[in-house]
């Protein structure tokens, strides 16, 4: 007998139907003979509602009355569920984050789980019982309710699992597993049986945006295993779990990109130490986030050693951080800033290439076979993302989809 | 400086305009120095709604997970208000029942609120600032969400009154006070400046649905004044608090009326001990409420002394009634059950008539000499109630209203 946390997404309870059909799903589990507790979302346009709702009252609303509104989604969400299951004949509690005992730290809206005490849950498991929990909300020290942030539900529910030792938590979801690359751009993507949590963590970060990456995070610290699967469908999803022998044989598990970056480059300005730092320090105090950052030697101009600073920052923050770094040319000297947001970023993943030479060299070729420019590269230890023209990016996903033999490749793990 | 609970109710927080006119009036409170405390009721429908949305997933809610979703609705409304405030530049923060500190015993959905740790409450008044609180909800020991029951949040703002210590709570609602009787009926019905605790729960008893009892009986229980006005009115509304000697000069202060009964008759009973007693036990077991009891000596029949007893119960327990006590005729050896639910009940209220005799002569010389039929008569210390065939229910409101010089007498207190 296993306990089980299941997590159900808001388009997975977005009406009667399918709350009827999800509470199935935990009762069939449970006549299995596991222990389950679910963990749910707001009904799906709920929060979208209460937003609009909230701003219709104050266009900048307060985040802890926010917070208070929002937490009500999933109130609802979780007793309909209850209320589905006694339909059906089955006894099951709903309970509030704070009910469930998950308490939280730091601010509204971006509250981080601090700890669970999950006496109420346990008590319900012990009695034979469902119990379903609200996702995304716990209560902070002040009594006060807090949200997680949007797809916050997927930390309750690896809290919770944690929190009760649970022995799988898994994630159910619009989708049936994780997949080699964006199926809508590659016909022949493939749903990967398993992934580590380091790949899953950097597929999560480059827009595969199936779980939270926090949530990935927090199982990989506690070594949980998270099962992602079709909220409705029967298939076999995909388990992030530790690295096995088996994945390192395949260097590179899957191939992801992103649209929604802007390249700033600013040109010739000091070859010294202080000067990255400067600019960066500008963009954090703007809060902007920057993500590839490249270096190059320019050219020398009376004898002293200038560069070319490239960085890339979301899309949406494009305009801001030009306005910005023009700021600070005269401070720093530097020639010109030149932006462009017509990039695209794609990048291969897995723990494999760790001990694999070669796969560097294997992409930079591929794209380049096909014309493909690249302006800027970044590597980790289990990830190689290139700065690429945006309008070769589909083209680039399935070329490196392709020439890393990721579709059903003999002895892969095709379903 | 006072410190002043306000309750809106659900018709007064119906829409966003209105939630801001509410907000203004609290703040003006607030500005004129009071310590102000508000009390809200969930946006009029969505109680509704999510009692059509619970049905919709089990058609026999379990109270439990009822009470849970019910309570969301003032936990959005409070926030709404909170954010409204802080529009208009004022610092607010909403408080759940929990929150407040409100605990409460008793079943689901029919809760009794046990006591209020107004902590959090006090805190805020204490920094000058206003505090906004769920109504009809509280937890109770389980750490459960329950709900008073409709019209609860009238309790819940007495009892925080109480707590607090209040100068006074404010019940702010969609007439502009209490009425002699009602305007539909009669068009020169008078609204009361004051009116005892006493005469207001048996105002409300019969009908004029301005206040919910129990919240009348705990302001009652602790003297603290209530006062009913018009949510977006300016008027003086109705004062309700203690019997004063000028109440007293005036014998009968209101007249009411309920044409939601019905009467039964078994004919020729046993005249002896436990017959009623049997009765009301049947009556009572399938919890059905008795009002009016009448017995009458009836025929003696074979020297045996018998009786007819009559009664009345609400209108829609009628027929179920009629069935039990054809039950009954065997066992009783009753003669026959008659009913009939053509009737209405029409009283006087007045807690001046203790001292006054004559008042119940005057109200049957009234009824009489319009030809009305008086078939039950009941009365208490302050009313006085009798039983009429409906069709004459508002020619006897306005005969008495009349009759007693309710309409706007001189030296009354006509606004």
């Amino acid at each position: 007998m296993s306990l089980i946390v299941q997590k159900y997404g808001g388009s997975s309870v977005a009406d009667l139907d399918l709350i009827q059909g999800v509470a199935r799903k935990a009762i069939a589990a449970k006549n299995q003979g596991h222990r389950v507790v679910v963990v749910l979302s707001a009904m799906k346009g709920e929060t979208d509602r209460l937003i609009r709702l909230a701003r219709s009252a104050s266009p900048d609303p307060d985040p802890r009355e926010l917070d208070s509104m929002l937490s009500t989604g999933e109130q609802i969400s979780t007793a309909m569920f209850a209320l589905c299951c006694q339909a059906m004949g089955e006894k099951v509690k709903s309970f509030t984050g704070f009910q469930a005992g998950i308490a939280t730290s730091g601010p509204h809206s971006k509250a981080r789980i601090s700890g669970i005490e999950p006496a109420r849950i346990l008590t319900e498991l012990a009695k034979g019982r469902l119990a379903v929990v609200c996702g995304f909300q716990g209560v902070d020290k002040a009594g006060d309710i807090t949200t997680l942030g949007r797809g916050g539900s997927d930390t309750t529910a690896v809290a919770m699992a944690v929190a009760l030792s649970a022995d799988v938590c898994e994630i159910y979801t619009d989708v049936d597993g994780i997949y080699t690359t964006d199926p809508n751009i590659c016909s022949d993507a493939r749903r990967m049986d398993r992934i580590s949590y380091e790949e899953m963590l950097e597929l999560a970060s480059l827009g595969a945006k199936v779980m939270e990456i926090r949530s990935v995070e927090l199982a990989m610290n506690y070594l949980l295993p998270i099962h992602v699967r079709h909220a409705h469908g029967g298939g076999a999803g995909t388990l992030i779990t530790q690295e096995d022998p088996d994945m390192e044989k395949t260097p590179v598990r899957g191939v992801t990109h992103s649209m929604n970056e802007a390249r700033i480059t600013l040109l010739r300005v000091k070859d010294e130490p202080g000067v990255a730092a400067r600019i960066l320090q500008v963009a954090a105090k703007a809060e902007i986030v920057v993500d590839v950052i490249v270096q190059n030697k320019s050219a020398s101009l009376e004898g002293e050693m200038l560069t070319d600073l490239s960085f890339t920052v979301p899309a949406p923050e494009y305009p801001r951080t030009m306005e910005l770094m023009k700021g600070l040319v005269g401070e720093l000297q530097a020639g010109q800033v030149v932006g462009d947001d017509q990039i695209a970023k794609v990048s291969i993943v897995g723990a494999g290439m760790r001990n694999h030479a070669g796969v560097a060299a294997k992409m930079f070729h591929a794209l380049a076979s096909e014309g493909i420019n690249i302006t800027m590269i970044t590597t980790s230890e289990i990830k190689i993302s290139c700065i690429i023209e945006k309008k070769y990016a589909e083209l680039a996903v399935r070329t490196l989809h392709d020439a890393f033999g990721l579709a059903g490749e003999p002895g892969g793990n095709r379903s």
